[in-house]
């Protein structure tokens, strides 16, 4: 089963967005934006090389010009295949020559350029030489909300990859978990996501036991037992949209401290789902998840942020963390994760995607949120 | 088949390579190095973060000095599991603090540092944003064959990834092309990979016919026909070391025309292969490549360089292109691949991994380099 396909992107969807960049970035004061391989891309364009090498490619972006890619050679005959790859002009270039060059005649030599996050910190040198009068700020700094809104399109597919990966919940739920190993586990996981319609599986965390004190268990060769808490962390791309949902399960009947502390857990969920509207702060919403949990006396095993953004990644902008204090506005879509982590002992997470609605938020995920007893 | 798995690198290993990179920046004038998630943290540490995020993870590396790894407090518990940890001092940080801080007061605030390629621009914009009086360079261009002499142990795990490879290719000849889409022949290739140990499937290109005029086309939907040209290029990981060979078959019996090109390429690769020797220049190796199809009068029709280096990645330095005037030294690998590419027609490619030896050069990479017929 992988559910009806949704209508595919245009290049007028792309050169919608890359106007809306370029503009975002005249606003900004920015000469314009370079966009390297990522998600980044992908978002503007469709366009995402097979490989990711050393060789650079490079979106140009500036308000009132064409958008250019810079591209290999060898990879040209791919870029031309991308849906947005009418809407803009292709430079490519041979080993041997000089991208930088390249490049570096396409932009005001005085500038300063948002560069994409990831890009190879080689070809932000190479550009800095070229053009020592040019000065560049991290995409994310300059523009941190470019992808965090999202439209109509992308909410449906956001949905469509949220309730595939509550379908995967539903089924893994049943599962036999006592006496087999997390990767097992896992594996039934990733095939769950895939059978649901994931092209793409980015992770499935089973974390068992003292395994779930540590938030960035993966799955392991640990035998689950009975009496274990496992947290389930599960998430990928459904036609390029991303899932992340996390429920942790018990095996057999919990203790009355593990039922304490799920229930804690759910209930600081619970409170950073309700801070979402828009206007709120970022960080309202992690505040709101974390007073609840300090309030119990839990603060210290609450070790990371309360959520991040969802979209053409499973992470990214905006993030719900202490600092953050730009605004919720509808459309934008991220994790409520709180977590309770007891070193040596177990942990706790409950997470769902929320999307920021006209006047509160609405979840993209809708599992059972209290404690699911397994086999 | 998996083979022998090899004799696993210790702590001791990687404290002679972190101390040997320290030593070799130095040498060339650097205050240090700056090694992000990627082949040269892997090279060095034997730590590879589960996922690369926008969290910062660094690896800071100065002669003298105890190498610091600077890492997510949420990823310290699975850095503390890497091999190289117990010889690294680890520096963890907490959402919503300053990595850049953290890592600024490990550096000399008017150093001059190599940054892996690779490293996310957003970091390094960080680091310049918080030290201004440092500059950077990119590690291949500093230290350019860092990596690309390999070790006897280095050079063993790249044997037995050819030898994997070239068992794949005498299964694949076997298989039946005409009929079947060029993903279900590479697909066949993939798993062949990994029945013969590869942990890591890179590329799988299957491109017949006019595909094959495109050095970079992976695998399509294209059905394979009776008449066509083939090429073949695939490789991965066997035991952290990477596989890359390429051979062209033909389905059926080829032309007198395909049989001229196929045995110019092969001999253009012959004369690549005997060029390798120590002390020679990279770019030799290229030269004496190109000399034999530009000879014959396709030489523009040969339009990448005639190879790359292969260790802990499938590309990497040293490349065998024009202008790489550094020599060769024993205990270098790389690939030797000329091609011939027409337009709209087909494609000839032939790759071995060729290794540099005390007097000369001996090939990883050993199956029939004469045109194979395939059904």
């Amino acid at each position: 089963m992988t559910g009806t396909a949704p209508v595919p992107f245009t290049a007028d969807d792309y050169k919608a967005r890359m106007d809306r960049a370029a503009r975002q970035a005249a606003d900004a004061g920015l000469a314009g934006l370079l966009v390297a391989p990522g998600p980044d891309l992908v978002w503007l364009t469709g366009y995402a090389p097979p490989a990711v090498t050393e060789r650079l490619t490079l979106l140009v972006l500036a308000a009132g010009r064409e958008p250019v890619l810079v591209v290999p050679t060898l990879e040209a005959p791919d870029a031309e295949k991308a849906t947005g790859a009418p809407v803009l002009a292709l430079r490519d270039w041979t080993d041997g020559k000089d991208p930088y060059a390249l490049t570096a005649a396409l932009l005001d030599g005085r500038g300063r350029f948002g560069v994409s996050d990831n890009a190879w910190a080689m070809h932000l040198l190479g550009l800095q030489q070229a053009l020592p009068g040019t000065s560049y700020v991290s995409l994310t700094e300059a523009l941190p909300m470019l992808r965090a809104v999202k439209d109509a399109a992308e909410l449906e597919r956001l949905a469509a990859a949220g309730a595939a990966a509550d379908a995967a919940f539903e089924e893994i739920r049943n599962v036999r978990f006592s006496g087999r190993r997390e990767s097992e586990v896992a594996a039934d996981l990733a095939a769950l996501l895939r059978r649901f319609g994931h092209a793409q599986v980015d992770f499935t965390i089973v974390a068992s036991g003292p395994n779930g004190a540590n938030p960035h268990h993966e799955a392991g060769d640990r035998r689950i037992e009975r009496g274990d808490m496992v947290v389930l962390d599960f998430g990928g791309l459904k036609d390029g949209y991303g899932s992340d949902t996390s429920r942790t399960v018990h095996v057999g009947e919990p203790t009355e401290e593990e039922r304490r502390v799920h229930d804690l857990v759910r209930e600081a969920q619970e409170a950073g789902f309700r801070a979402v509207r828009p206007g709120a702060a970022c960080q309202d919403v992690d505040r709101a998840a974390r007073a609840v949990i300090a309030g119990a006396g839990y603060g210290e095993y609450f070790i990371h942020r309360t959520g991040h953004g969802i979209g053409v990644t499973t992470h990214e902008p905006p993030y719900m963390i202490e600092g953050e204090e730009r605004p919720l506005v509808p459309g934008m879509c991220f994790s409520v994760e709180p977590g309770v982590y007891l070193p040596g002992r177990f942990g706790v997470r409950i997470e769902d995607i929320v999307t920021v609605t006209e006047d509160g938020g609405r979840r993209l995920n809708e599992t059972e949120r209290g404690m699911v007893i397994v086999d």
